[in-house]
């Protein structure tokens, strides 16, 4: 366990870095991912719950790998302020269960066939189970939070309950800035449109809550919340751009997501609206109409239109015909989709006019900013757990190198 | 105001039934469904978040009608037992918004096209935007419970979160039941079986948990759980085995749901498995082998069939390039689907081994026994709530009618 494994507290507080293993960040996360996957394993594994279909692919995602970042915010904040780990870890791994609801529901919407190295659980199993899965591990979160009153006490506990509560408002906030601007279909948006919508979306339930967490379950007082939410949402930012920049360009092994996923669907990035600021009008109009584009859908039409091809080319089919099918194809798919060509001028056209550049420039200094205030956080003591914040934010935008 | 436009409470406990109204409880209804929707509007509203599109969606399904039964049994029992509509409202909408929440990716998961006489909101709007109004109609119902704290005091806000999460637990836990027999082909179920399933999936959710918290809203002590659960239960069980009964012969202007959807989607419902239970060997191994068939998808597929129909015998198509075309087709839809000739031959089944009237039989005697339990409970006094509520026992089962 990471406690037990750790150095004692008054070694640690004076201690600083971890003087024997390589890569003490590395080795941090395991430990933190280790006992959160143990947790949810005891929460919602077969042994409580007896083995079933709803509740193996409740556990699915979140065995697949991943950092578990979340949990290991929570409890590095709550450890570091002298809490226990079994103060947080519930409420670490339902946050992580949490994310990974997010994380099945957000790849039904965009249409994600990659997950962490395997399809996504809707390609695995269809829309219909990927949906209820996600609900499931939705509605399952209030049982552990209430079990804080036990665990914490009752102060406590309602704290952390508000702020889930207030982090679950702000993150529908969030998807719901993105949906209208997607509705609307607006584009001319600048770098603080972004930063507001990823702090909503993003920082809040993936970094600003998780800190929270820990340090009330550690027993802080009110006035550290402040501190942490600015930490958070810094280091949301940082991990949002840093990862918006990662699908352009990262192997999909490793990244565990498609290469280029956010430019078929149209996601507006930070480089994405730098690109349409920045590149002379004709350009913009042109990235505008191929954005507006749909994103091929999965269903193999592009092979339909090849095979329609051949046939006709071959007298197998009249023209008439042809049309007629493809008229009736249409109805269901309206629009005209985005090819491979249209994604590279779009990814050339961003790099001309400088935008990943910019999103670099931006997400490094979101990285200072975080640790600026990690630096001025001077009640929390020098530990090995304050050591894995800070290691973390390097982490987070340093992933972009 | 339900409780200013109601007679005072002393007039109306020695009262019993309205003796204005025509049918007083489709005028009880009306009030709860009032009240609800302002509150529904009040916490989710324009006024309250702005214009926008997620917010918007939000209020889709709740403002289009039904019957807001829910709601209403939260607020006769809670007003039943002397306490204040304030008092229960704000959890009567939060209840209300998790049923429409359901309702919304239910109706994804069932590829249901028509909900209270409009499209359903995935038809409309697509399943990328119905996946996320429905996540966030449930991350946004810990907020109003939370404020229960300041409305209803500390004991009673914890009484009914707790409530609320055993709910969400046994609710996952039925679709979870059913899910599980669905993956492994099980059709040899009992009547218990089916009951049992319907008591986690609908009978908390729908009747137990807005009786319960009904009483808790209004100071009720924990005594008084157990017989509401009972009479929740039994009300869901007629509820349901109605609500079915209907699926199958309702005008879907007046349901406001596609007739014979259950049958199309393979649902198990009380008086299918009773078919296969009482059908002979050779009937019951051909309705199996149909309902393993998928249901047709919307996507046009058989208006495409007769399409190629056409072209080829018109002779515009080859065979062979129809044989193509058509396996290419299947290739993203590998199995047979179910005709309506199929559908014809499973009602017709039903019908002819008496499956029907024994739904019927059942439903009736759950009834009888919610009426039981309802005419035990001594400590609720005589009211138009407690008459609201006798007459919910009559009005669920006799839709059938």
């Amino acid at each position: 366990m990471l406690q037990a494994s750790s150095p004692s507290k008054s070694e640690s507080r004076d201690g600083g870095t971890n003087p024997i293993a390589c890569n003490p960040l590395d080795d941090y996360l395991a430990l933190c991912k280790d006992a959160c996957d143990g947790e949810i394993d005891r929460l919602y594994g077969a042994d409580a719950r007896g083995s079933n279909g709803l509740y193996d692919l409740i556990l699915d995602y979140p065995m697949r790998g991943g950092k578990a970042l979340r949990p290991a915010l929570s409890i590095a904040t709550c450890l570091g302020l002298g809490g226990h780990l079994e103060a947080i870890l519930p409420t670490a791994a339902t946050l992580e269960l949490y994310h990974n609801a997010f994380l099945i529901h957000d790849d039904i919407e965009d249409e994600s066939w990659w997950r962490r190295g395997k399809p996504t659980l809707h390609i695995d199993h269809g829309v219909p189970i990927a949906v209820n899965v996600g609900d499931a591990m939705l509605s399952l979160s209030l049982q552990p939070l209430l079990d804080n009153v036990e665990r914490v006490g009752l102060g406590p506990a309602l704290r952390i309950l508000r702020a889930v509560a207030k982090m679950t408002r702000l993150t529908v906030d969030g998807q719901a800035l993105e949906l209208e601007w997607v509705r609307s279909n607006t584009w001319w948006l600048g770098d603080a449109d972004y930063l507001k919508m990823v702090e909503l979306k993003t920082s809040w339930y993936s970094f600003i809550t998780p800190l929270q967490a820990g340090a009330i379950a550690a027993g802080a007082g009110p006035e550290r919340l402040a501190p942490l939410e600015a930490l958070g949402r810094h280091l949301g930012a940082a991990f949002q751009i840093t990862d918006d920049l990662l699908n352009l360009r990262a192997d999909p092994e490793e990244y565990g997501k498609e290469i280029g996923g956010d430019l078929w669907e149209g996601k507006r990035t930070l480089m994405l609206l730098h690109t349409l600021r920045s590149a002379d009008p004709t350009d913009r109009d042109r990235a505008v109409q191929l954005l507006a584009k749909r994103r091929p859908s999965t269903d193999g039409e592009l092979g339909l239109t090849q095979l329609l091809d051949r046939l006709t080319a071959h007298g197998q089919l009249s023209q008439p015909g042809r049309a007629e099918i493809e008229a009736r194809l249409k109805g269901h798919h309206p629009s005209e989709s985005k090819t491979l060509n249209d994604i590279r001028w779009l990814y050339e056209l961003m790099h001309r006019v400088g935008s990943l550049k910019h999103a670099r420039e931006i997400a490094a200094q979101q990285a200072r900013e975080a640790a600026i205030v990690l630096a001025g956080l001077d009640w929390l003591p020098c530990s090995r757990h304050r050591d894995a914040l800070a290691a973390l934010v390097d982490y987070v935008h340093g992933r972009t190198r």
